[in-house]
């Protein structure tokens, strides 16, 4: 069509979960039927770029250098519970069924797709571990090879011989799928069957 | 989680075809995933906005006065393919049935969502009837009430005594359906099979 619409529907076509006719009535009802809108979206992302970082402790989204949770000093700080994406924090958060504070790897190590331990938020994992004051990580990952490989990781490599629990987040999440499309009563059932980690 | 984060996931949850999850999903993946897209977004969005109009004869989008198609000397001016959506009109050009130009209407009248005449592209239609040089408009409008409405008022009201044959486009449209989703063969069948509208 005209050159401005084609980049855009591009741009559009290669977020997560679009194709190209969703990108097509997206695009056509920011150029055709809600021009305000369009100026709202821009004004959304702009703010959001401008505002939006990662948690210097946790790497949740953060609007300042520490997160909400981390935060919060009503959250016990001494349980962490450790999760691949920050949907994923969310999703626990909007089951209310988690009192501690949390840690966003940001992925799973996946050799395969080229994700090492370099490429997952480790680096202030490490930190949280050396300075004290964790008690219990529950590890609430994929239930997959992935995911099993970044909870041997976590304990062997990170956690080794410091006096902290590892646990595993328990039964009730479906095998094979991850923590942000599970439901909360799911996801409660399974942060209360959580067992050892070993 | 954080206002600039919230902010955002209401106006993505706002566009057609994007509810809750679908809008994190792109947001956590702008945010957190992508910076760099995020930034690329923007500006396309930015261009698309300054650059992307409506063309002044057919309502299609336009990045100068005229759009691609009214610009085109090629095309038969003499034919009009009447269409409700920019999409349909995409949907036709993909199908390489038709030659014509075409008039986009934004909208088909539906008194009960507050549609009337004065909501849709027919300035410029009237406009089209009245300079001449228009003999056939191909009705390509939705095979519903709604859209038989607008054809009826398109032939009595505007078209009325102007020497212009009016047709719709014809068989091969599935009932209820709009132009947007059928595929090529259909269009074409549905182009080439247009009867006299009465």
């Amino acid at each position: 069509m005209t050159p401005a619409y084609e980049k855009l529907l591009l741009q559009l076509k290669a977020l997560p979960g679009l194709g190209y006719r969703s990108a097509e009535r997206i695009a056509m009802h920011l150029l055709v039927e809600r021009r305000d809108g369009l100026t709202d979206l821009i004004e959304s992302l702009e703010a959001a770029k401008a505002a939006v970082g990662r948690c210097a402790n946790c790497g949740n989204i953060a609007e300042s250098e520490l997160c909400g949770v981390c935060q919060d000093e009503r959250r016990d700080g001494s349980k962490v519970c450790v999760v691949e994406h920050v949907p994923d924090l969310i999703a626990i958060e909007r089951s209310s069924a988690w009192k501690g504070r949390y840690h966003v790897l940001h992925g799973k190590l996946s050799p395969i797709h080229g994700v090492g331990p370099e490429q997952l938020n480790f680096t202030s994992l490490q930190r949280r571990i050396q300075t004290g004051g964790v008690s219990e990580f529950v590890l609430a990952l994929s239930n997959d090879i992935e995911g099993q490989a970044t909870c041997h990781y976590i304990q062997e490599e990170l956690v080794g011989s410091h006096p902290i629990e590892v646990t595993r987040i328990g039964f009730g999440l479906p095998s094979g799928g991850g923590v942000t499309f599970a439901d909360s009563v799911t996801l409660r059932s399974a942060l209360e069957s959580r067992r050892a980690y070993h």
